[in-house]
């Protein structure tokens, strides 16, 4: 590991009545550069297929689960070595680069390299492209009806992985992941100053224990659930999502074309169901006479 | 406009004793293609620059807002024609693609249209390595003692531009930037799901209405202070930013190397300067003896 997860630095805090000048902690933040090092018609190939801005950390499980959801590698018999010390010719590697080297053999599809740029030089993009896009590299989850949770578990999830972010207690600055057995304990919790890396995080580490697919997790995020997290998480077969912020349109879009139960809003005793509402039982029963009115709970 | 700010989905809520079906309105996302198009070598050129996932609005303002921002046009004489209707040729556009098209004999740099990926085929890329990124497109604030602005205007801020965010207040799922006259009043605010976005967008509008540089001007951000967001504060020249959320370490570094100040955790009463503190005035003395010390407030 080249870097730390957290930088110390001193401020200035400034209430209205008091200022003092204290050391304080910050969630760190640093390019990271993905290469995938392959064969092509018997040539070997290096190149860079990402440069994210990444708290430091876990960066092989940011790697693979990054190519994994991106359709580029679907299994850990495909990849041959990950490392972030020395290039090919063994030379030591100076910058935050890792490197994922794939068996000869596995075919790199250079298409989908260039997939989550969406660009279609004929059409343009828009919402639809972006769903069509995700049919290339997964397809609708096949068992639609499990697992099943209760609304009572779904309500525990937000505390649950708040009491385990390590970092965003010291930083307030992190974005976080939380895997859950269905119904049942967390299995883990990955953070990272971005959304999607924390994702990226959760499935690589899956990746790399050989525990993929997710068919009976639940995974939790701490912010908004975007069109960018139910992507990877449908890559990795991941049936129930709960986000503590708004999802978007288009994220409920993707999870209701792919079967995935969306949840938003999950905070304070509240959550709201956005798709594939099968997978949640044991919900209070509507208000008399109110469904589908807009009158208060 | 092809798209608006908002869906309307229908969603059950859940609470602890009661759950129903209602209408719920939800921040859009959809992907937005950014393309020039001008002369190299006497030939006509159009490319895809960028694709990001927006909330559309102001789509015209959040494409030269990027290519400002990234160092690529440099002032409105720059900009022929801005359109999302048709192409080169006059054919209707579909997707949600916005061209923007210069004027002849503007000389695009095609390794600034790389650099926002900071890929380095030698060395890799490190935090040092993004410093310097964007020392390529600007330089260090020149005054770095103005404007000055009192600790208890900064403290009125957040709940400034919470208080004019009307698609937040709808949805929940929005960043915002807000644009402030130094110590006075509210110019405006811009929101999208991406918090770059929303500061492309408010950097985009200045551009469009000629009034950048933003010497004399605060930006507040709702929600993390991140490379991103300093980086294209410096291009447009502001020189102080107070973010509600945590900034990252690799933002204090560009904030200092640059002269910007920098201020997080802008909520409830309290701020935090990390950076070029002398901008602000009228601070609150430090409780006595305590300076430096970790002694609460």
């Amino acid at each position: 590991m080249k870097s730390t997860a957290t930088r110390t630095v001193i401020v200035r805090k400034v209430s209205k009545t008091h200022s003092e000048v204290v050391d304080d902690r910050l969630v760190a933040e640093e390019p990271l550069e993905i290469r995938i090092c392959y064969e092509k018609l018997g040539q070997r190939v290096e190149r860079a297929v990402s440069v994210t801005m990444r708290t430091p950390g876990e960066d092989s499980d940011l790697a693979v689960g990054f190519l994994y959801s991106e359709g580029i590698i679907s299994s850990l018999t495909d990849v041959k070595e990950i490392n972030a010390d020395h290039d090919a010719e063994g030379k030591p590697i100076s910058g935050d680069v890792i490197r994922v080297e794939l068996h000869p053999g596995v075919r790199v599809d250079t298409g989908k390299l260039e997939r989550h740029f969406f660009v279609s030089s004929s059409c343009g993009v828009c919402g639809k492209a972006a769903l069509e896009s995700v049919f290339v590299v997964t397809e609708p989850l096949a068992d639609q009806t499990r697992p099943v949770v209760s609304a009572s578990w779904i309500h525990t999830l937000p505390g649950r992985i708040r009491s385990e972010q390590k970092l965003f207690s010291s930083t307030g600055g992190l974005h976080a992941a939380g895997l859950f057995e269905a119904g049942g304990p967390l299995l883990g919790v990955w953070e990272d100053i971005g959304r999607h890396n924390a994702v990226d995080k959760l499935i690589g580490s899956c990746f790399q224990r050989g525990s993929l697919p997710l068919w009976n997790r639940v995974m939790a995020v701490s912010g908004r659930g975007g069109f960018e997290i139910i992507q990877k998480a449908l890559v990795a077969r991941i049936p129930v999502i709960v986000a503590v912020g708004a999802p978007s349109s288009l994220a409920v879009e993707l999870a209701n074309s792919f079967g995935l139960t969306l949840i938003g809003f999950a905070r304070n005793g509240r959550f709201n169901i956005y798709s594939a509402p099968q997978r949640v039982v044991d919900i209070p029963s509507s208000s008399v006479g109110q469904e589908g009115s807009a009158n208060p709970v």
